[in-house]
C-alpha cells in the first residue's frame, strides 16, 4: 500500500517528568513511540466493502506494517454516533459487531490498541478544553454538518439545509475527533480526504494550545493526513452514487457477511454498459469502472492494471473474477466475525484491555495538559 | 434564611439494579437522598464580600440545614473557569484559596461534598451526551455568553459584542454546567437570577433526555431553583455599581483577608450622601442602603429592620457598627483561610476525599446514561 504523508514534523519525545509516583510510574511502563497512528470509525449500521476498502483494509496494513518504534490505536467512536439520532438497541448491537468486524479482518489486538472511544473519558475531558480555544466561526465554516444534515433530510443540496434541527454535538464534534488525535498526541491519522479539513482544524488547535499554554515545548504534535489509496466503492445498482448502508435496495451493496451465493447473485446484477471490452473509465464507464475497483482492491493491485489484464475480456469475465475474489478475501473473515460475535466474554476482554491500554497513554497528557491550562 | 423552592417535583428513587459487581458495591454504598443540592462557584481572582453574602453564606447555611436524608455538594468549577482566558499560574493558586476559602466559613467535608469539578470527568462525559440532544438555537439565545463578552471587552452594552472573539467553549458552558447538575441528579441549585435561564436549559435537557431515552421512568429529576436571599452588594466608591474584583480601586471592595485596620479605612471612606438620620432608600440613598445591606447581611438579619434601629442616628454610627460587625464575622474565617492555604497536604485530601464521593455519586448516573442511549 502506497501512503503519502503530506507533511512529517518532527518533534522531541516529551520530558518525562521523574517527580512523583505517577510520572515515574509512568516512565517506567510507556516509552513514547516515534510515530503514534490513530484512526476511529463510527458503530453505525451493518458494514459494507466500501468501509472495508475504504478504512478497514488501510487498519489492517498500517498495523502489520508498523515497526517496533511505532504505535496504531483503533477507535470505535460511539460518542460521535450520538450527533445523529440512533436507536439506542441497534447502536449497541453495532459497537459490538464492529469490534468483531475488526477483529474478523485482522485487526489484532497484541498489536494494535483497539477501544471503544467511551471507554475512556480523557477524550470529552479534552474536547471541552479544546472547545475553550476553538472560535465559533472556525465550526461556522465547516462543511461537514451541513452535509450530514443534507444527508439526514434527504435534501439535494446544502444550501436547503437550515440550522434548526443541528445540535450541538453536530456541531462541535470536530473538536472531539480533534481530542480524540490529540489525547494521544497522534502523529498520523489515517483518513480520507473528506477528512481534511477536520485534521486541518486539530492541527490548528494542537498548534494554537501550543501557543498559548507551551511556547517553548510545544506540548503537541500537529498531526500529519496519511492520504491511504482513494478506494471509493459505488453502488451496484447506481454507480453514481457511493456504496451505501442507508439505500433501500440491498442488492446495491456487498454486505462484509454476505453469502458465496449472495455475492455471486449482486455482481452478477451489477449495472455495467453495453460498450464492448473491459476499459477503466470512471467518468464514462462507472458501473465498469466500479468492477474493476473492486477487483483491485480485494486483490491489492493498481486498477490500471488490473484492467489491463482484461482489455480482450467481457463484462462475464470480469464479473466472475470479482465474485471469485471477493468470495477469497471475505470467506473467513465472515465465519471468525460470526464466531466472534456470539463469544461475547472475548470481545468484552478485548475492549476491557483496549481501555486499559487507552486510558494509560491518555493519563500523562491530561496530567500535562491540567498542569498548563492551570487546572492542578 | 427564607428559601424560596420555585417548582419542587418529586420523583421516584431510581431502581437501583442488583445485578453485577459496580452495582451492588453502589447500592450498598450508596442511598440516594431525597434532596440533592448541587452548586458551583468558578475559581477566579480574590474573593470579596459580595461573593460570600451572595452565595457563601448561603451554601454555609443549606449545608447546616440540612437534614439526614438531604445530601448537599458544591463544587469548584474550574472548567467553566476556561472559557475566558486565564492566567494558568493565577488559577493554579486560586482554586486552592477558593477550597481553603470555603472551608474557612464553614463548608465542613464531612457534612458537603466539596471538590473540583475538573476531579471528576463524568461531568465532561455527560456534557458531550447532553451536547447531543441541545439544539444550537438555544445555545444561541442565551444571554450570558453575550455579558461576558460585553464585560471583557469593556462593551457597554451587549449590542456592542460580536461573535468574532467567541470560543465553543464559552457558547456551550450552559451544557457543561447542565452536565454538573444533572450528573448528581440534583433536584435543588441554589443560584443567583442571573443563572435562572441557565438552569431553565438545565432541566429542558433533563426532561428532553428522559423523554428520548427513558419515556417511562424519567431518569433525570427536574432540577428546581432554590432562590437564595438576594444580596447585592454594591462599590463602597461607586453605589451604582456591583462591589467587583475587576474594579481597579481596592477601597471600592472589602476583600474576605482584609484585616480590622483595612476594614475600617474602607468603611470610613465608603461613599454615602449628605441627608440627614439613616433610611434604608436604595434608589435615592445607594451608599447608605449598601451599608445597611452589608450590616444585615453580616449579622443575618432583615435589611428593613435594621434599618428601624438607625432611624435616628447618623453615618458615623452606622459605619461605626458596620466595622464592627464585618470585622466579627471575618475575623476567624481569615485566621483559619491563612492557616489553610498553607497546609496544602490537607487542601489536597479534603480535595481528595471530595473528588472520591463525587465520582462514587456520579457513576451509576453515567452507568445508567450510557446503558439508556445505546452505548454499552
Amino acid at each position: 500500500m502506497k501512503i503519502l504523508v503530506t507533511s512529517k514534523k518532527s518533534y522531541p519525545a516529551p520530558g518525562i517528568s521523574s517527580s512523583g509516583p505517577i510520572a515515574s510510574a509512568i516512565s517506567v511502563t510507556l516509552e513514547r513511540p516515534d510515530r503514534i497512528v490513530f484512526s476511529g470509525i463510527q458503530p453505525t449500521g451493518e458494514l459494507h466493502l466500501g468501509n472495508y476498502l475504504g478504512a478497514i483494509s488501510n487498519w489492517v496494513k498500517l498495523q502489520n506494517e508498523a515497526r517496533s518504534n511505532e504505535q496504531v490505536l483503533f477507535s470505535i467512536v460511539g460518542w460521535h454516533a450520538l450527533t445523529l439520532p440512533q436507536n439506542p438497541k441497534d447502536l449497541s448491537r453495532s459497537r459490538a459487531d464492529m469490534l468483531a468486524t475488526l477483529l474478523a479482518f485482522g485487526i489484532d489486538p497484541k498489536r494494535s490498541v483497539v477501544f471503544y472511544q467511551e471507554d475512556n473519558q480523557c477524550h470529552t475531558e479534552l474536547s471541552w478544553i479544546l472547545s475553550c480555544i476553538t472560535p465559533v466561526g472556525q465550526l461556522r465554516r465547516m462543511t461537514t454538518w451541513k452535509s450530514r444534515l443534507a444527508t439526514k433530510r434527504n435534501a439535494n443540496s446544502e444550501s436547503e439545509v437550515d440550522e434548526s434541527i443541528l445540535n450541538a454535538g453536530l456541531f462541535t464534534y470536530p473538536i472531539l475527533q480533534a481530542a480524540d488525535i490529540l489525547a494521544y498526541r497522534a502523529t498520523h491519522v489515517p483518513v480520507g480526504e473528506d477528512q481534511t479539513q477536520h485534521l486541518e482544524l486539530a492541527r490548528n488547535l494542537a498548534d494554537s494550545f501550543n501557543r498559548t499554554f507551551d511556547p517553548k515545548k510545544s506540548f503537541f504534535p500537529l498531526p500529519s493526513q496519511l492520504i491511504t489509496p482513494h478506494r471509493r466503492v459505488l453502488s451496484l445498482k447506481d454507480p453514481s452514487s457511493k456504496m451505501s448502508k442507508s439505500s433501500p435496495d440491498v442488492s446495491s451493496r456487498i454486505s462484509l457477511t454476505d453469502t458465496t451465493s449472495e455475492i455471486e447473485r449482486k455482481i452478477r446484477g451489477a449495472v455495467t454498459d453495453s460498450i464492448q471490452g473491459i476499459t477503466y473509465d470512471p467518468v464514462n464507464r462507472p458501473g465498469t469502472s466500479n468492477l474493476l475497483s473492486i477487483l483491485a482492491g480485494s486483490v491489492d493491485e493498481d486498477v490500471e492494471q488490473v484492467a489491463r489484464r482484461y482489455e480482450g475480456k467481457g463484462h462475464g469475465d470480469l464479473k466472475k473474477d470479482v465474485v471469485e475474489a471477493l468470495d477469497g478475501l471475505l470467506k473467513t473473515p465472515r465465519t471468525e466475525f460470526e464466531r466472534l460475535r456470539q463469544d461475547k466474554g472475548y470481545l468484552s476482554a478485548v475492549a476491557k484491555e483496549g481501555a486499559e491500554k487507552a486510558k494509560q497513554r491518555t493519563s500523562y497528557t491530561l496530567q500535562e495538559v491540567r498542569r498548563l491550562v492551570g487546572l492542578c
